[in-house]
């Protein structure tokens, strides 16, 4: 994602107010009792915002928490989300490698990560979200049984969080080399997921599961 | 693998007692006692007999044992044994339904499936070597802590068979995509992935930890 700083993103965000949460760890452990709903889901990486909005219009008893790095990008998640007059969702500009600081021991239900960034070279291997690092972070937030969702078109990057998730001891299931030619229902896209579906990329996606 | 019955080959299979077993089953319990090494490794679906006889020439110490339900494939597989001159394997017609009348609990250290049929048809799922029906049986003649390795060029049987290992509750590693462009060493090829590997497929591996 090509990114140019536009420094007037700061102030418009502002008027996100009810949208855009400025400090998450206050609301550690209240996520639930101060925003509503009957399960915490969280995305990571939610770029423009395509796939948790179309999730919290799917489940509207549920409360979709979008952590996203870039302000720039999370800008537009928030009109998207204004726009559709969602109720149910939070964004945050926030940066995942410290997401311990933003949720309690279990509080979580169910992380998606879609389509994170590849990070080739194997000496940033550290920084892909599916890395052991990370992982050990999600275990920590997420209910014991919880579950991590995954896609990606990128294959290297999806062998290496196989390989991630199955040393971690995770629990997967309904791995698939083709999200868009198999049974999975229900699927909400997302914008490279639009993208590279379209130029024919397969998708590929599985869940992982913490814990027993 | 197109098939004509040979008739002459159950007879020039008589020349080959000392690596074709006629009775399998006799030696259940008593494989290593009766046949020497120090570790039990069994292929089903030996074919033509390259992986095991490259894989017995590489491991002195081990013992192999190949299964293969057609006889003219296997004569093939012996005539390949006889003339490197192998002492450490033995050959099997034999269908791997009934694979746990072939050794007794916890006999096998380590099992090798490649290029297995792929049955793509949904309603012969249960044909498929890797399918939880098999998985019981395997699990039933491995030693706990026991290795399933699996090759295939077949995409759809790679992330099926990744679906039922999982769902089984087998510990999965070095899960590759790719695996000549791996980091695996020490890859001994069978005719199947020779054949299919010059045309250009790439060739999807995983190992499968049964117990703990
Ligand atoms: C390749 S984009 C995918 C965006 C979106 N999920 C989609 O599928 O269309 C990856 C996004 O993850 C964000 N990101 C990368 N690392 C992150 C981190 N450590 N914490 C939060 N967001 C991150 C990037 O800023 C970028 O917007
Ligand atoms: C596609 S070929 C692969 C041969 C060899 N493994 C290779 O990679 O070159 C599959 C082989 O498995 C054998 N086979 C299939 N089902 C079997 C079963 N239930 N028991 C034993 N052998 C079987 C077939 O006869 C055939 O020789």
């Amino acid at each position: 994602m090509r990114l140019r700083k536009k420094p007037w993103i700061s102030e418009a965000l502002l008027e996100y107010s009810d949208i855009v949460v400025t400090d998450g760890a206050v609301n550690l452990g209240q996520w639930l009792s101060r925003y509503g709903g009957k399960e915490l889901h969280i995305e990571i990486g939610t770029g423009r915002g395509r796939f948790i909005s179309g999730m919290a219009e799917q489940h509207p008893d549920k409360l979709f928490i979008g952590i996203e790095a870039s302000q720039d990008v999370l800008y537009d998640a928030a009109r998207k989300v204004r726009r559709k007059g969602l109720k149910n969702v939070q964004l945050l500009v926030f940066n995942a490698i410290t997401i311990e600081t933003l949720f309690a021991l279990g509080e979580v239900d169910q992380l998606y990560l879609n389509f994170s960034d590849p990070w080739h070279k194997r000496r940033h291997a550290k920084r892909r979200l599916t890395h052991e690092g990370f992982l050990a972070k999600y275990q920590q937030i997420l209910k014991p049984g919880g579950r991590l969702c995954f896609k990606t078109d990128n294959e290297k990057l999806f062998e290496f969080s196989l390989n991630q998730f199955a040393a971690f001891g995770l629990g997967l299931s309904n791995i698939t080399f083709d999200l868009h030619n198999s049974d999975f229902e229900g699927n909400i896209m997302t914008e490279y997921e639009a993208r590279f579906s379209a130029k024919g990329s397969k998708i590929f996606r599985c869940e992982a599961r913490f814990g027993r």
